[in-house]
């Protein structure tokens, strides 16, 4: 991730709040009403410690004796990472990727509902994807606003990725996922999130050297 | 990502000797040969203190009144990410995203070579997509030992990911980067790197939403 601006709640505590939140709906949905810091921690290999600090930036979510209620933390935690309501989410980049977002089925259930798909080639524009009909991309301001959309993904070549970016940007976005193998520069007042695959890649070549090595990785 | 086991070096200080290593690239592909911890640092908006310490960890790569080498340190980085080697890699999954990945043409540059595909549908397994046969997930430990695989891509519904990642782990695959929107248990020897995109688009919700109110993100 590469936040462009200082941020007060560590990065990792705020990525570990989508995992909390995903065990819990795990919990939930096997009818589990209570959990333990300890088996949260414990479900996802982290302590009972770094739970209760993580979860202590946000306030006071437990009860003694008790522990924390599976419910009552869910929405919490979608309150502090704003998907207790649905974000209306664009996509540019209609190639392989962007077909495998349009057809994934992981985001409308947290909270995310794609409503527009935009390509730059004037073959696909028109065309349908799915339930989609792909735009071009002078229809983005037009759509962004139409929609009050805010978050954006961008499933584009790296050399297109800046260019759409300040297009988004220029029409009111403040949240892109990026896929593009590409930094992008915003500004600071927008967030941008990379999710670069040969970085992904890396970071388990780099721990699989390691163990192979001998060392700890 | 889930790394299972304690590491010695930070998790984001070995993500950002890959996001190092891709700005190195381009820095090379524009013919430049020297660079300075505060030009690598400004151009990923990290401080130069930051860069030398990431850096730190693995060894001395500064020259005096030089900065660093580009070439030099591009190699020294790959070293270190286990990618001065070519890493065989099998997808398993070629529904949506497994095509994405097929496609993707970020991976060979990298040092990944994708050598297989594997699915559990009857009706894709023999079939070509792109260059690759989908194989049967039968042939799975055959295939690993064949083409001595250690890393492998998960691309399955979350309800099949455990069971094929338990299958990977038995044949000899010590890396997973895994894009099923389950977490999976493995041996600690084994490294699970999760792409969970609404994990990523809450990251993005969240800042965007605190921006909002008018609190730094």
């Amino acid at each position: 991730m590469d936040h462009s601006r200082p941020d007060a709640i560590p990065e990792p505590a705020v990525r570990r709040i989508s995992l909390y939140l995903r065990q819990l709906e795990t919990f939930k949905r096997k009818d589990r009403k209570t959990v333990s810091s300890k088996q949260l921690g414990e479900s996802l290999g982290l302590t009972d410690a770094q739970v209760r600090k993580d979860l202590a930036y946000f306030g006071q979510f437990g009860h003694p004796g008790i522990g924390y209620l599976v419910d009552e933390l869910i929405s919490k935690l979608r309150q502090i990472l704003g998907t207790d309501k649905t974000w209306n989410v664009l996509l540019v980049g209609a190639g392989n990727l962007g077909r495998a977002l349009m057809a994934y089925k992981g985001f409308e259930a947290k909270g995310f509902k794609l409503v527009a798909v935009f390509d730059s080639d004037k073959h696909k524009v028109g065309s349908r994807s799915g339930p989609f009909m792909i735009q071009p991309l002078a229809e983005l301001a037009n759509t962004i606003q139409k929609n009050n959309i805010r978050v954006a993904i961008l499933a584009v070549p790296a050399e297109a990725a800046q260019d759409v970016a300040d297009r988004l940007v220029d029409a009111g976005v403040r949240g892109i996922l990026n896929f593009a193998p590409a930094a992008i520069n915003v500004p600071e007042s927008v967030t941008v999130n990379s999710v670069d695959l040969a970085v992904q890649m890396e970071q388990i070549t780099f721990a699989v050297s390691l163990a192979s090595m001998g060392k700890t990785a």
